[in-house]
């Protein structure tokens, strides 16, 4: 089968491997689409390491090829969608409900493209498969179901880790793909002011569509100062965090109310500092909460059913379509934002 | 009346004040018992700044002398303790359950000896006293609850924002008055391994009689590796702040379990920093919750309640006793922490 | 001045009052415009005792004429709203944040019509000011906030008591004003499936247009049939009680998953049998949580937020209109539910 | 082998069965140590029915036989224990949190001598072994552990799901086993007075060791005078039903402050009602939850954590000690209450 794989730093490559043949409580699943993930570019630039030779790629849409032994409840030929994190379900970890720190190492959940062979390829072999394959309805399209298995999980997270309220008033910092899921999940959880901030206009024009009430284009307008006028000098309760950098991080934290959230869902590099100013010296009764997407199936599942209900439509997001082939070209695209590209869809 | 005020940097002393007179809503305590906390040094050494003439001390144990207009279901002469934070009870963020952040500015319920006048003295302005007088069981004696209104609502508020469960694993850096409580609050709460961190051993003894199940003298010892011998490599789960600076903070992520608590109760100065690494770029699903001392009479009910079943005993941290009229060698020997002290009793 | 008394069962009648004097802590505001609640319908029929000659009425829409001693930060003439439930915010379950049990009385925090006089006159008196006053944006008009007060506090907190996750199936029993309030309250909080049930169509056509995604007319369908057939079997994971009855509260436990939330509304009378099946004998996991209205201006500010934000539209609810002068004939529509009534206004 | 089987109601008999094959994803441990829970006697006396033939018992201590394909990082001999629900960890309910209802069917993850062949046996086939096996500390004795798999992680459970807080009050109905268990519980949750009822002064003298303030025999105090007399009018907390009775249920509920919480761990049978007045009608921010025993290995760790660390001691409960081949005689004095039995060992 033809599969994207890791080259070297600056190379990610279509390459023949074998088909992967599924063991015991594994599911093997044909790639109907998939697509390319801002950390897969991260991957393609070596600045995340992953060895030579492993096939990129985490949101994977597809049907059943073959079940493994004790693999239960499912059929040959289903259309399934799988989360890019795949938590065993079994270990202790995941029974205290942090499947995405599965096996007890900090990010365990993340194994797709990342420890294990991943989506961008003709076949993708499905770990844990009982906890994690769920059906997709047949009325949605693969594309209407592409952002589940990361960036909806991953934004919404971003929402439900921030403790949104009803009547909350909530910042998102950065609106890209994460971004603009954050933002649909603030409006989903009921928050009543929700401020977009970014620097590219077209995005901010998503973002109002995706739900929030006001945006700010920080090439023009001082996002605190505006923040600070919008609430009265009251603050944010929620600071969705959702690039990260320094200076995200602590845009967030300086638009907090006492007392407010920070929900951090950017990957750092590089340095991160507090500033003791905005942290209140550690009096300030904040919070700081990051998250990694939630996976399995039951949150699958659960974001089928956000956009089968129609609340929530992301499929305006895939701006972009290649074949499987053509996934150098794609990534070229992607790396470099290019054509106003939020996300790309790639089938075999 | 007799008032410790704050003078200039270096310098707090005795000086001659008008007695307070209780407006409407408010009351006028006269202090029997009153202590000096680590923040009261920051203020002595100018690092936390307040305005000249301003009282000192937060922690205040008293009788009631007279009632302001408004405030009812009290009477003069009656017992009472007041906590380190008054929050009013009435604005916004009291209503949102943020008290300690009354009116919305951070830490803004910290009003005694930062805002307004403070408990070392012989009389105390109480504002709010509908929402902060709580009468003391006859039975309990000053030195009993002189631990209530800041350290041990600071340390049990620690333990109680790590959000522990029964069966934990729990560590608590630095073994100072808010630690020592701070692994009292970890025994309250079910944790069944708590690691006790300082470099003192007559702290760390009291540590041990307070709950701690391990002692790490870090002058001995390295911690890290002894928690993550002590842990089978798997972390804590929630590690507790309480000194206030890179190190300790430090230390707690790195102590972290994915997915784990760093609940912080330190006053940072200087700068801090998140070390990337522990922090897993952002991938590990930590929480970092910092927590100013809980205040309120219902807090104040609680904790008297928690006294008065014998559950936690911290009399002993009560190490040396003064009159208020020695307090300038009260502090001396509390500022540079001699003969072993813990804590001061101050008696007008 | 013109006020609403109960003068027996069966009868509430316009009386002459003399106008209430503002004590310290209270303000006095003119009534612009108030409605008529369910439970005042109670209070007519004698089902719910309250003391002849009590002022009936508890939502309240108005400008401030007096404020007494110790009430800042508000100006005369200013226009503002008050919560049907009116929290001191000072006594211990207040700070312990049950500020609907103030006092420590079942309900204790709902005295307007109940246990002090109520809004269906010129004047109201309004108990601990400070904690209840809230302003009203110039934009909004009374109408458009005429349900904050009590219905829309309370559907959304049917909702919030729910702990509505996204993703939810929900189900809410009854589509009076409470229940439709519930109804916005579950899309507001992320619910992606939200089934309401009632007998009477319109009601049915209100709540699809606040959220429902299906209706279910019990006089056609047999709703838990049809709630197993919409679940594929699996139940709801959160069912709402918006109407008081053996028959709605029976149903929505016989509607729940194992491990779902039963979040009751209702004013029970008569008796309340708990299904033994439908509630696994105590075995399912299930919790059964009771929702008084949440009051206090922090709850009105995030309620007039919702309002102004456009997220949630109740002024269409408001079906009739009367002068205070006519309050008698109001009751005897609204009494009987004719004409199609949700909510009437009330003018002084 | 022999294994302790329902015959038919008021008869459990010792029979001969094949020793179990274990298939994918299982384990077969050679039980140790087991007991008799008051549901197994439920079982004998057909009031809870299971088929005829089926192993009874769900607690048991021993070492691994064999072990299925599929599962890992265990070894044959070692010796491990296994909660009394065996969550499959990968179903929807389990990935939600909703472990004790895997599967979706009201207490699902309850399969241990009622869905599957249970612990009163020489050896026992356990599903999803990956889930529910946990080693146990060479340190720990078969009977200081047996309480782990039932009443201790039952009675922990109910403190757990009483929300309690430090410094509250919590009252106990029921002071069996499950009672006792949720007593150490409420203690180690950092309730400060804590109100153990029951009938039996045996009884409740072991509740005094396990961390009851206050004991109150109903046989000779009328509890509910007696709560308020304590509580000073307020009402608890949190209120735990042991016993699955009307009269219990209705005490806790007549005993809760309003917007306390009503943790329930009863198995109920007959009929259930609701005291209107004690419920305030619906009004009083009353929650009711109940909970059946958690499970997984996770759980278990945390429990033998628990027992490892000296915390809770609950070795003193096991009074009595029968071989297998007894196990009749065991039935007979457990089903009786006879000598003073709380829990007996049975080894076979």
């Amino acid at each position: 089968m033809k599969a994207a794989v890791f080259v070297r730093p600056g190379k990610i490559a279509l390459e023949e491997k074998p088909k992967p043949v599924a063991g015991p409580g594994q599911a093997l699943i044909k790639i109907t689409t998939t697509t390319i993930c801002g950390t897969d570019v991260h991957i393609l630039k070596g600045e995340f390491p992953v060895e030579v030779g492993r096939t990129i790629g985490h949101e994977p849409v597809g049907v059943i090829d073959t079940l493994g032994a004790g693999v239960t409840g499912y059929s040959i030929g289903q259309r399934v969608i799988v989360g890019a994190i795949t938590p065993c379900g079994q270990c202790h970890p995941c029974l205290d409900g942090h499947q995405a720190q599965c096996g007890g190492k900090a990010a365990g959940g993340w194994r797709f493209g990342n420890t294990i062979d991943g989506s961008q390829a003709e076949y993708l072999l499905v770990p844990n498969a009982m906890s994690n394959l769920e059906p997709i309805p047949d009325r949605l399209t693969d594309e209407q179901v592409l952002m589940c298995p990361d960036i909806m999980s991953t934004g919404f997270g971003g929402a439900e880790s921030g403790g949104i309220k009803i009547g909350d008033t909530v910042v998102i910092f950065a609106q890209g793909p994460i971004g603009l899921c954050a933002t649909a999940g603030a409006k989903l959880k009921g928050a009543s002011l929700i401020i977009a901030v970014d620097g590219v206009s077209a995005r901010l024009e998503v973002a109002k569509k995706l739900g929030a009430d006001v945006v700010i284009d920080y090439t023009k307008t001082e996002p605190l100062t505006e923040i600070m006028r919008l609430t009265n000098g009251r603050g944010v309760d929620v600071a969705i965090e959702a690039l990260g950098t320094q200076q995200t991080f602590e845009s967030c934290l300086r638009a907090l109310k006492p007392g407010g959230t920070l929900s951090s869902l950017g990957v750092y590099s590089g340095k991160l500092s507090m500033p003791l100013g905005a942290f209140a010296a550690g009096l300030g009764d904040h919070k700081i909460i990051t998250t990694l997407c939630p996976g399995g199936k039951e949150r699958m599942r659960r974001l089928l059913n956000v956009v089968a209900s129609g609340r929530v439509n992301l499929e305006p997001m895939v701006t972009h379509r290649f074949k499987l082939d053509q996934i150098e070209q794609a990534y070229e695209l992607f790396a470099n934002q290019r054509d106003g590209v939020l996300k790309v869809a790639i089938t075999p």
